[in-house]
Formats: C-alpha cells, structure tokens, sequence
C-alpha cells in the first residue's frame, strides 16, 4: 500500500534535550524534539516529518479536516516499531493516531495536532491461513479483499464484506466494527474476529482471545477492542474466522413502487424462514441518480430498487421462496440464470455511491433502527431533505436496519453549507427517536461524538470513559476521538 | 421456577445498628444485623434465612461445596429489588452471588459464605416479542427452552441452546456466554444479545447496546456483561435476537471406527462447503455407555457416532452433499426420513450423559482447541485417563473443536478422588498446549480460576482486573469467582 517514505531531511539536532536550561525551548524546537525522538526510535525509513507525506495520512475520507498538524508520520513494518511509537509517545506525551488505509468515514482516523500518525498499511502479511482450523493469521494492513481472495484459494472466505473492502483494512475493519453487505447472515466483523494482538499504551504486547471458535475464560477483550477506534490499543495483529465458500449464490432484483413496500417485501421474506445473505435497497431519489449516470432504465421497472441474494446449498430453493414472496410486492423480480446477468443485477447497488459522488460531494450517514422502523426512517429522512432543503439519497441493508443516508452538496458550494450540517443533526436525532443508533457501522470518530452521551446515557458514558483511562492512564491514543 | 419463601422467622432485632458500642457485636450478632438490613429493604416476602431455604440455593452444578453458608436468599421479583439487594451490599460490604436456575458447571453460582445469593428465577416474564424487530425482550429467570418455544409460536426461534435449555435461565446463559448444539452455524449466546439493562453494583440501572443488528456507538459494554459471570454488574433485562426458523432439517447418524475419523469427516464436510447445524460426536466409551444403559446396539455399527443436522432451505441438498461426504468415510449413515426417525437418531446423543450419570458422579470439563486439533485433543484425553486412572468419557461439538472430556467416578467414592482431580488439571493443561482454552462455553467460576492467568497472560489478567473494579469498585460482586 504505502512506499516506505525517504528518510526525513528536517535538521535534527544532535542532542535532544540537553538545551541549556536558562533558554527554554519554544513551541517549534519543542516539536522538533518531539519528532526526533521518534526518528531516532524507529528504523531507517520508517519516520517521515516531510509535509507532503504528512499532509498525504492526516484524513480520512469524512471530509473532516482537523485544526493543526501532526509533528510527522510513523511507517511500522514490525511489532517493534509500534512499541518504539508508543513508548516514545508516552514518555513525551504525544497523542497517536493509527492509520490504515484512511478510508475511515467518520474522521476517527483524522490525526490530532502535534500528534503521530501511526501508520500500518506496510504491515501487510498474511502470517497464516489453516484451512484444518479456519482460520487465518493476519497483520492489520492486510487488504480486507486480499484476505478475502486468498482465503478463496484455499476453499474458505472471509465474510465481512464492508463496501470498502477492495481499499480497506483488516485493522481499520476491527477498529470500526466495520458491516457490510453480509452482515444479515454471517454478522458484522466483530462475528469472524476470534483473537488479537494488541500494543497497549505503554508499549507492551498481549494477546487477547484465541484460535478456537468458543471460549468463555475472562472478560470479552477482543470485542472490546473491536470497534474501539484506536483508543484502547494498537492492533499488530488478528485471528480471524473463515468460513466454507457458499456452495452457490443466486441473485434477485425487485423493483417497488415505494421503500415502504420493499421493506415490507425484506419483512415478508423473514416471516417466510428465508435468510437473505444480502438485501440491498436504492429509494427512488438513488435509483434514478444511477440512470442518469448509467444510462439505464431502472426508474421504468418501479422506482425503489431491491438486491437479494441468497447463498449456500440452499441457495437455488431459497431463491425460489423468495421470488415468490417478492413476486407478490413487487412491480417486477429478475433472477440471475448465471454470473454474468448477477453481475449485471449488482450493477445498479455498485453503480449507486459513483452515481451521486458525480453530483457532487457526498457526506455518508450511517443510522442504525430496529428493522420494524426501516420504513419509518427512510420516510422520515425523506422529509429531513425536503425541510432542509438538502438532496438526500437513501440507500439501506435493509436486513439489517441500517440506512445511509447521503447528503449530497453542490460541488459548487465552497464549504459544507449549514444547512447539510442540520439535516446530519436531525437523522441523528431521528435515529435515536425511533430506538436506533447514530452509526451502524462507520463508528463515531469526530463527527458523532457529540451524540454518544445521549445514545449511551451519561453512566455507560462515564464507565466507557474509566475502561478507557484502565488502557490508556495517559490519553495519548486517539485522544478526542469516539469517546 | 421459584416458590415464594416464608418471611423468615429467625429474630429480628428491632433497632439494628443502635447496640451499644461498649459491646462490639459478635460475628453472629453482626450476621444477624447484615441479614436484617435485607430483609428490611425487600418486600415481604422476597428475602428468607430459614437454612433449608439458603441450602436449596448456595451451590449450582459444578459439584464444588463452598465453606461456610451464604446470610440469606433474595427473591428478586422486579428490578427495584435487584437495587436494594445491592445498595445495601454495597453499604455493608456483603458479597452478592447472583442466581439463574444454579445448572452451571463451574461454581461461579456457588454462594460465598456471608454473602447474599440474589435468586433471579421469579424475573421470568417475557416483556415482548417483536415479529416486525424479530427481537425479544425478557426478564433474566426466563427459561431458555421457554424463550425459544414463544418464539416459534410467532415464527421464530432462539438459537442459542446449550444441553441445559430445557433447565437453565437466559440470566445464566448470558452470565456464562453459553454455547450449545447449534454454535457452529448460528453462534453462542453473545451473537443473540443485543442490549442489556444492568444493575450496577451501586445499585444504578443502565442500559447497554441497543434493539438493533448493527451498532457500533461506544465500547462492547453488552459484550462485555456476556460471560463475566455475574462479576460486572447484574443482568435484569435483554433484548435478544429471533431468527427465522429453518424451513427444514435433516438429521444424520454416522458410525466410524475411531474419533480421527469422525473428526476427519466434519473437516471434509467444511472443505465441501457445508455448514452444519449440530456436529456432535460421541467417543467409543460413551457409545457403550449409552448401549449399556438403553439397551441399544450402536457400537455394532461402529465405535465411534456422529450426528450432524443441516437446516434452512437448503437442509435437503446440504444432507445429499454431506451424507456423500460422510459415506466415504463411515462405516454407517443413516438419515432420517421424518421427525420419528429425526428423534431415533437424536436419542443416541440425548442418552449420552444421563447414562453417564449411571455409572457414578460426573465431573463435565469443557475444553475448546483450534478444530484441526480435536483429534489430537481427544486421544490425548483418552492417554490421560489411562495414565491416571481415571473413567474419561468424550462428548464433542465437532464443528466448534469443543470436548466435553466427561470424568465419571465411582459412587463407592466418599468424595472426588484425587486423581480425579489430577486428570482435570491435566485435561486443562493439555488445552492451553494445543493453543486452545480451559473452558469453551461452561465459564470459569471456581473450578478453572488457577487455570486463568496462565491462558490470559499476566498482564491481560491484570487488565481484566482493572476493568472488574471499574464496574465493582468495593469487590461485592461474585468475590473469589471468574477473575
């Protein structure tokens, strides 16, 4: 993913910390004496403070821009370079930022200022992959579709299918929580995560979990790092769970007059015992963005547009229910004779966040209702846009409950406008009104932490915030982040 | 579950706390006071000291006796009890054991003497059972088996079911993240809980996770109630997650002559892309154990017997590609061609440990190992009966490498003996060389808490440690159990 950078031309003094005393060290000599003491913790190469690459791994994809710069970027090949940052980063107080891929959505990957930027794309290996147990071994820079691929090779998958896949992280994966499209049925990352390796604050390596599928000796730590944005540890490494390749797959697309009657036709395929491994929803607003991006047609079969698969032995049978139940809701069903017409069925859902990045710039919520209230919420969302006058696409798994919203701003504005900032506000608020949550899957970062009190209540906040300090007394990690 | 018990009858002083101070009260006295103060907080009704009534509740299944006898039995019939048993622990200093059904295996429902036991099995309402959410909201001492039956009576199901469901509380299976039959598809009790309501050991009620799929606002805290074994907090409610129920299942009964090879078949039904339901294999002590003591001819057709169930839409055609796989490697496959024949080839696993419990007094130990190493894990179980003299008997979750080494002894035996003792720790120790764990879905409680540090490692044992007093700050929580 990431060349190693060329070695830091800044001038480094050759005696960091030795300043007579009588001349105290002001603001820029304090950083400089900050970066070179991390330059001097890691290997050749492996530290940059050159603005370039600095301003190239200080944000992620959330259009969140922090105030202020980090000091410099660290590229850890090795376990040892992630205890070389956190130890340097300890002693001298020094917030650290971990980076993987930086496709986070939520700005828990943007880097505090005066902060490093821990970077582990370069810690790319698949240490292992055993197909007797499962399961394989993997660094946390390993391209989530590149486990995937080579899991394959071997018979087996990795499930979790985040839409960023082909560009994300294992790490970034597990410090998310990341979703997917196959959540449904085989469950979010935290369900194929069994253990980890993690570099606590202070530099020192644990384990936590195992390589069996149960076990139940001590406190859940694995789950509690999963999803914790960078604020408990840095994760070095994962054992994660593969499953059998689904023995067959076949794909639907269901085309409705109203999100109402797909999310009806989702509710219709539970009650009828079928489990889909994906259903997909695009409303109308979206459906007719991908036809005039594609060229395609889709708005003429029905305005709202609903992706189905079903996967495993039964895969074949299963489809059969489930064009049937879909047959008497939707205004049209088309059923996948092979690969090629799957692929172009998938088409319209790939072709869908292109379609509106095209229109302009896209700011991505991510709420979470019971799946009763999907309906509810897509309505409700709906008239956010209309109030607020932003352009609001829908798309949603709609299996799951979880809808992203997509606020779409005219390229023309020179900044996120107020009033897309409210209508973000108002889908929160919604979320929570409704007995959801403020993100599904892309996490808090910056953008949703004004929010976490309220969805948690104070005390759960508070006891978040102790189990915090237990991992990290000084706050060096992620520090304004999630929490 | 539970009868309301008599208001004790023992004295009462009438102005507790007001004795003189030149006459420091006794330990009698000063039990006499604590219990008092319980029985003053509760409802009448709700509290009993009468011994008969604290001796039907101090111990759970484990076969582990504490020393000593706990104050008194709290019945809890709704949350506010649950909060005045505590807030009065908290300002005592009493030790609070909290109760489900007592079916667990471990003693971590073992009461510790002076302390509290906090009997849930009365909170056994189910609040709510949404179709539309496909979520249940339930009180702790609801009956596992009696959750699923009123799931299927609205179209879903409760996945989780360890061997105890028809006994055992949902509050205990959460407390031990129990597992079950149907692990390997459909996951353990974590992968069913959404949310919990919690009692903290101050006597605060919060709320944890949420009423949908996804969610990833904050740390795991519902992860991380999910097996802490009743040391964390007390689980007052859950909201849980209802599944479809499979359209159909199919059940095979194989006969192989040796457990490598039973072993070896469910590897091969994984690398043929099969998921089952239930894996479940019975080693060849076992199988003459069970013919023994039903009168059944099963160790004619092989020593060794697996039963492997496929559900879903896809049950019929995952049965066709597994009994193939199966066939090459079995001496025998029978199939069920109905729910009579289903129930005749169940009947073999049902026997397995109540034939066990035949022969004497059964020591269940519940080891997990990496799946590619439970061949290796069971003949090694079978030298360390051998080696110590101890009667060894295997039941497995095949597909979770999951060994349920059962320890019979003889009830000539005025206690357990003490190599029976010795094969458990070497049974224990065999885990942790195998890279796997000392308990893989019983918990830890008293029985495996040596075992712990040496699993975990010190210093996320400490951490672990750190969290505990986070949530229990004063140590009144289940002391002496899990950590």
């Amino acid at each position: 993913m990431t060349a190693t950078p060329p070695r830091p031309s800044a001038p480094r003094p050759s005696a960091a910390g030795i300043a007579p005393r009588a001349r105290a060290a002001g603001p820029v000599d304090a950083d400089v004496i900050r970066a070179d003491a991390f330059a001097v913790a890691l290997p050749v190469g492996r530290w940059s403070t050159d603005p370039a690459v600095v301003d190239a791994h200080r944000l992620d994809r959330s259009g969140w821009i922090p105030d202020g710069r980090p000091l410099g970027v660290a590229f850890a090949r090795e376990v040892a370079d992630v205890q070389a940052v956190l130890r340097v980063a300890v002693a001298r107080g020094v917030p650290v930022t971990v980076r993987g891929a930086g496709t986070g959505l939520a700005g828990g990957a943007a880097a505090a200022p005066g902060g490093v930027v821990l970077d582990l794309a370069g810690m790319n290996r698949i240490r292992e992959l055993s197909v007797d147990d499962a399961v394989a071994v993997v660094e946390p820079g390993v391209i989530t579709a590149d486990l995937d691929a080579a899991a394959r090779e071997a018979g087996l998958c990795y499930a979790p299918d985040p839409a960023s896949a082909a560009i994300s992280t294992i790490g970034g994966n597990i410090a998310t929580n990341a979703g997917g499209l196959r959540c449904a049925k085989y469950g979010v990352t935290r369900e194929s995560v069994l253990g980890l390796d993690v570099v606590l604050a202070d530099g020192e390596l644990i384990s936590t979990g195992r390589r069996t599928v149960k076990g139940v000796a001590g406190y859940d730590l694995t789950g509690l790092f999963v999803g914790s944005e960078g604020t408990l540890g840095v994760v070095v490494g994962a054992t994660v769970r593969l499953r059998p390749v689904p023995r067959a797959t076949v794909t639907l697309a269901a085309f409705f007059d109203t999100v109402a009657a797909a999310v009806d036709a989702v509710t219709a395929l539970g009650a009828a015992g079928i489990v889909p491994a994906v259903a997909e929803l695009l409303d109308a607003r979206t459906v007719r963005a991908v036809d005039a991006a594609t060229g395609s047609d889709l708005a003429d079969h029905g305005e709202v547009f609903l992706l189905v698969q079903t996967d495993g032995s039964g895969a074949a049978e299963e489809a059969d229910a489930a064009e049937a139940v879909l047959a008497t809701r939707a205004r049209l069903v088309r059923r996948s004779a092979d690969a090629a017409t799957a692929e172009t069925l998938l088409a319209a859902r790939r072709a869908a966040l292109p379609a509106l990045e095209r229109l302009g710039r896209v700011l991505i919520e991510d709420i979470a209702v019971p799946r009763g209230r999907l309906a509810q919420a897509a309505a409700r969302v709906a008239e956010i846009g209309a109030a607020t006058g932003v352009e609001i696409f829908t798309l949603a798994h709609a299996a799951d409950g979880n809808l992203h919203p997509i606020i779409v701003v005219d390229p023309a504005e020179p900044e996120i406008p107020r009033r897309a900032w409210a209508a973000a506000e108002q889908i929160f608020a919604l979320a929570l009104e409704l007995g959801g949550t403020v993100t599904g899957e892309h996490g808090v970062g910056v953008l949703k932490r004004r929010w976490l009190a309220t969805e948690l209540g104070s005390r759960s906040h508070d006891l978040q915030r102790q189990v915090r300090r237990v991992f990290d007394p000084t706050g060096i990690l992620n520090p304004g982040r999630a929490l």
